[in-house]
Formats: structure tokens, sequence, C-alpha cells
């Protein structure tokens, strides 16, 4: 790597298993969810880690945590970095966690190289992603660009009936005298593993993410009518798993055909009453498509949802699609993907320019300012699973092209 | 009708509504399970009736309840009639009760009218046909026949854990000083609703069941691998749910083709892990299918699990195929089916010769003594359920007509 920092990587799998430490199960992941413990002890961690470093923590509003490194230029636009702290239940070490890591090592080695910045950077250890406690995500980054205001979280519960509100307060560590919502970013960087198997099968170090892929996740319900297995000829049925099979087969072999980028996956499916001799009268199953055009994803519903309609007329029976995610796909800041190219070009990284499949706070920001997100290589594209891992001369290539591109951007 | 007795439709409502009364739920439905309270007081209330119409009852050894006319030929073989005694959960008031019931009614009417037959006739009130408590159906006819032997229930137990031989001992019921296996039966008829729609819909009156369908049923898993439903290129997926829908679609498109009366269902479905944005690694689902010719359902099964093999060696998915039920089909006897058929033209019975899809007592005589089965049709087709119903004109024709076959087969 051609770069000025010599970065060890037994320093890295130190500090990424210290913070694996908080919420370690017993099959080698981490729990870590909003509010908890393990979460609340984390942050505190990370604060009193960031004090050490010199880089000035401090909490918002929500328990989204910051360490400042503060400029030389006088009132000048912050320069954001970082990813979450939260996991899905027993997920793995990397997802999240790297980028905070990745962010503060980053960070302390610049300024450990060439002092102070002239532009402001903060690392943030954003509070929440990913939706695994209470029914909303993105509650870090959404509260900081305004997505969310503070009531959306009042009347939320998670599964154990704990208000989503009292959850936050009872963790003692909201500063209700920091403004949540930040109108002080200039541009936010995000590292985070790939979660897909894509930079590893194409031998890749680094991905530099150009889009963020829009989704959109139906529930479509399809309905006919019970009925005996052996008395009721075929003539005279209205099945519906019969039905659901072939829209699902006509569904999943259309998306080659629109677009080779394009992915749509049924990953669950309820059958009504589900016994071996009784025709089943409803089946209920998920559509979850993405892409990073809004007009691809158009073209494919209409398509698909078409047949399905004429498909039910045919048969008879009764159709319902309920779209319950609509996010629409967020590019990445020219500038900065433009930049991150040269860093990883005079690095002599390989790297791959690519569209991210997955969400990432990173599409929060894309819409609210300049944004640039890089990813590392996972090993099997394993991810929200204690197999994920990524190999250690992978996390640092992502930490030090971190460091290079905030180099660039902050000095 | 063209027949020598006047039975008021009254009456057979009374003797139904009666029935009905043992064990009926909340939703009008009735719960009557093997050796259940239920049970226990329904066939002693018809031992009791079976007294004050001179049919002399008794018990057997797993606690079927006969009632007999003695012929008046001596050491003359058995013609054996009636149907079940229990019920599914929450199921209907005809299902296995009305076809006792008819036989009640159309024995005792011949012996007010025409008195004493030549050849002995038996009422049986067979003690189990559903397999709803014990992990075992057909153990009434089953023990008669010889095709179960007393020990076949000694390791067996229902959902709370109670034995089998435990739960038939405590009825009191049990009379071993008779013999439960029979070789004195010569003949078996029976009556029963059709379960389904075809009668109703072809506005007959009376069903003569030439054939019941043999029955498979098989457990299908299919196992791909788990993914990330944005991260994964459509390429680079084995999606259970996809195959299992191209593999159902495929199996339920192909039995027109192969034979107008073949059926088969898809009931039940479970996949894994069974999230909206996880591509999922496991389906398992369900097959049952029926015909009345065991070289229509081996085309069948060739033919499709050879689609099945060639479509996991494609995608590289593995399939398992497991085969839990087998059952052969059942030719009805042709000089029984002959008298039928003669009865209810003689009658002007509107009737049609069909095969029965669904499993009942007579299939388990049939290939033990010669067998009759007449159906009487279903409202809507609808069985198992609290919404059962035979209008009672047509619960009245088939009374007629067992009295008539009757009268034929013993006077």
């Amino acid at each position: 790597l051609n770069t000025s920092i010599d970065l060890d990587t037994k320093e890295i799998f130190s500090w990424m298993e210290w913070l694996a430490g908080f919420g370690l199960t017993k099959n080698g992941g981490v729990t870590r969810l909003l509010y908890d413990a393990n979460w609340k002890n984390a942050q505190h961690a990370l604060f009193e880690r960031m004090k050490e470093l010199e880089l000035e923590p401090y909490f918002d509003g929500v328990g989204n945590l910051f360490g400042r490194l503060k400029g030389t230029v006088e009132n000048d636009k912050v320069i954001l970095t970082g990813s979450h702290i939260d996991t899905v239940i027993d997920g793995g070490k990397y997802d999240g966690a790297y980028g905070v890591v990745a962010s503060l090592l980053a960070v302390n080695y610049l300024h450990k190289h060439y002092g102070k910045p002239k532009r402001t950077i903060e690392i943030v250890s954003l509070c929440e992603e990913e939706g695994s406690r209470f029914p909303l995500a993105f509650w870090g980054s959404g509260s900081i660009t305004g997505k969310y205001k503070e009531e959306d979280c009042k009347e939320l519960y998670d599964t154990n009936n704990i208000n989503f509100k009292k959850a936050m307060n009872d963790t003692g560590m909201i500063n209700s005298s920091k403004k949540t919502k930040r109108d002080d970013i200039a541009s936010f960087v995000e590292v985070h593993i790939e979660q897909g198997a894509i930079l590893e099968s194409e031998k890749k170090s680094i991905g530099i993410v150009s889009h963020i892929v829009g989704q959109r996740r139906f529930n479509i319900r399809v309905k006919g009518e019970s009925n005996h297995a052996g008395t009721t000829p075929m003539t005279f049925r209205r099945d519906s798993v019969h039905l659901a099979s072939e829209l699902i087969s006509y569904a999943l072999n259309k998306v080659p055909a629109i677009d080779s980028s394009l992915v749509a996956t049924v990953g669950k499916m309820t059958v009504s009453p589900n016994i071996p001799n009784v025709i089943a009268n409803e089946v209920i199953f998920t559509l979850d498509v993405r892409h990073h055009q809004e007009s691809v994803l158009n073209q494919y519903c209409d398509i698909i949802f078409s047949f399905f309609r004429e498909k039910c007329l045919q048969t008879g029976m009764e159709l319902e699609i309920e779209k319950w995610v609509d996010v629409k796909p967020v590019e990445m800041n020219g500038n900065l993907t433009e930049i991150c190219r040269s860093v990883v070009t005079d690095m002599k990284v390989p790297y791959k320019e690519m569209v991210s499949g997955a969400g990432h706070d990173a599409q929060i920001f894309g819409t609210y300012c300049p944004t640039a997100l890089l990813f590392v290589p996972s090993v099997n594209g394993i991810s929200h699973s204690p197999k994920e891992w990524t190999k250690m001369e992978d996390l640092r290539n992502g930490i030090v092209v971190l460091f290079e591109l905030l180099h660039r951007m902050a000095y």
C-alpha cells in the first residue's frame, strides 16, 4: 500500500474484539440493541476512549455519540465520519462497528501525523440503524438530518412492550442541551463491510459506492377457497398455493430480462390453514425489490403486477398488493467519489465502483449533504450472523483509504 | 320416491340433532374424540336406543358398538352396516354420525315393516375413523378386519400425553369377552356424506361409489442457501422459494394432462428462515396425490419427480422426497354396486357413479369383504366444519336407498 501511515492489523483486531465484548453472544456474535445495557456500555466506553484520544466527546438528544477534532478555520462546517453501534440479534462484529472503529483510528492517526486539521472533523457512533428493537430504522442518522422528529418515537414499543421514549430517557445519556438536528454538517463519509460477495469474488479490496439502491417491499395476498384435497376436482379449485407459485415463479424469472443488477426476493410466505390435505384458501408472501434506478423499479413492478392481476382474474381469485417499504435510490456525491477514486488509484488498491444493495446510514445522509460510502469485502458475503468476517488486511485497507480521504478533505 | 316406507324428515332431523348434542361446540360443530367423555356418552346413549329398538346391542374389545337383528337362517354370516361416531375437532354433525343414524333407522323400519330378516343384520357405530386424537386412523374398522392388532395402540399417546390403551380401558366399555376381529361378516354397507360438491353441482341425490382413491402424501424438502436480499446478485442465488415455486407450479399444472380425475394438492409450506429480506435456504412442502388407479399415481409421480430432480441438479440445490402416506386404491364390490344401481333406478332417484376422493371405513372393509359405499350430497361441498350441512330430503333419500338395499340383501 502506498500510504504515509503504518497501521498494525493487531491494533485493529484488538479494537474490534474490544467493541464486540459489549454484547458478545454464546455463538460468538453480538447483540447490542438500541438503548439496552450492552449498547449503553459500548457508547460509554467509546466516550471514554474518545476522551483518551483527545477527541472531545459528547452525546446529542437521542444518544448519538460524537468525537470532535476542531479545525483551524473558524465557523466552518463539519466533516462527519462514522457508522452505527447497534446490531441485529446475534449479528456480526463488523456491521456498523467497523465503521465506528475505522473513523476513530483514521482520525486519531491524522491527528498524530498532521496535527490539527483546517476543517473540523467529527466521528459519530450513530445510536441506531438496524431497526432490530423498535419498529423503526435509521433513528440515529434520521434524527441528525431531520428525517425524524423527536415525537416520531413517542408511541413506539418493543416486543416487551417497553416504550421507546422511556427506554431512551432511562439510558441517562440523553443530552438535551445539544441540538440533535444538525445544520452544520458539510459532508458524511462512511466505511462499512459489503455484506455481499462481489468484492471477494472479483478480488477487490475496496468498493466505492456510486448508488445505494431503492427498495420496495410488498405484502401480496392471494385469496382462494379452502376445500377437501380428495373430494374437490382440479377444475373446481381456487387453490391459493397454486396461484402464488405461478406468481412467484413469474416474478423471479422475469428479473434478469429487466436489468442485470435488479434483484427480487420472496423471503416470507404464510399459507392458511397450512394443512397437508386441505386446499389453502390464502397465501401471503413478501416481495422485496431493489435497484438503483427508480425507472427500473417502476418498469419491473408494472410488468409483474399486471401479470398478477391478469392471473387472478383468470382464476377467479382475489389479490391484494400492499406496499410497506418505499425507499428511493440515493446517488453518492460525485466530487467525493472522485476523490475516493484518486485516493485508491494513487494507493494502488484494487477497487470496484459498485452499487450498494443494502441500506446504510449513508443513504439518509445522501439526500442531506455530500456523502461517500466505502466498502471492504465480506468473507463469503456473510453478514447479520456470528459468521460475519472480514480479513484484517481488508479492514486495514479500508481505514487507510479513509485516512487518506479525510486528509485530502480536511487538511 | 318410489318406495314402501314413509320416513318423516323431522324424525331424521331430531335423531341427527340428538346425536350432535354429545360434543356440541359453541360454533355449532361437534367435537367427539375417541374415548373422550362426549364419545362415551354418545356410544352409551346409542346402546340404549338400540335396546329400545330391540336391536340387541353389544360392545367389542375396542369400543365398537353393534346392534344385532338376528336372521332366520341359522349360522349365516352377518350383513354389517354403519359408520363411525368420532369427529375431527369442531367438525360437522353429519360426517360419520349420519351413517350410524341411517343404519339404525333403515334397519328399524325394515324390522317394523318386514319382521325378522333371513340374514342377520348388524348396525355398527365404529369407535374411530378420523385420526383426530391419536396418531392412527381407522381404529374401529381396522380392528374388526384384523388390519390392527390390539398391541398396535399400546405405545401411542395423545397430545396431552394420555396413553391410548389406558384411555380405552378407562371408558369401562371394553368387552373383552367378544372377539374384536371378526370372521363372520359377509358384507359391509356404508352411507356417508360426500364431503365434496360433485353431487350438488350435478343435481344428483345419491352417489354410488365405484372406487375409493389411493392416496400418497409426500414431504418435499428443497435446500438452497440463505443470503442477503439486497447484496446478492440473482446469478449468485440458490433461492429455495424460487425453486419450490417452480416445482409446485409444474406439479399442479401437470395434473390435467395425466388424468381428469387425478387430484394433487400442496396444502402446507414451511419456509426458513421466513424473513422478508433474507433469501430462504429451505422450503418444505407437502404433496397429496389421489387417484383410483395405482398406475396413474405411478405415472404422475414418475413424471413430476424426474422433473424435480432435474431442476435441482440445474440449480445446484438439494432435494429430499419423503413418502409418509401410501394407501392403495380400493374397488367396491361389483355385485353390491349393481344392486345399488337397480335400487336407485327402480326408485327413480337421480344418481351418479363416482369415485370417493376421501378415505372411509368402506376402504378398510373393501379388501376384507364385499363392500358398498353410498353418498348423499354435501351443501357447497363443505365438511370437517360446523358449516357441514346436507338437506333433510337428501338425508332421507340416503336412508330410503339403504332400506331398499338391505331389504334386497337380507330378506
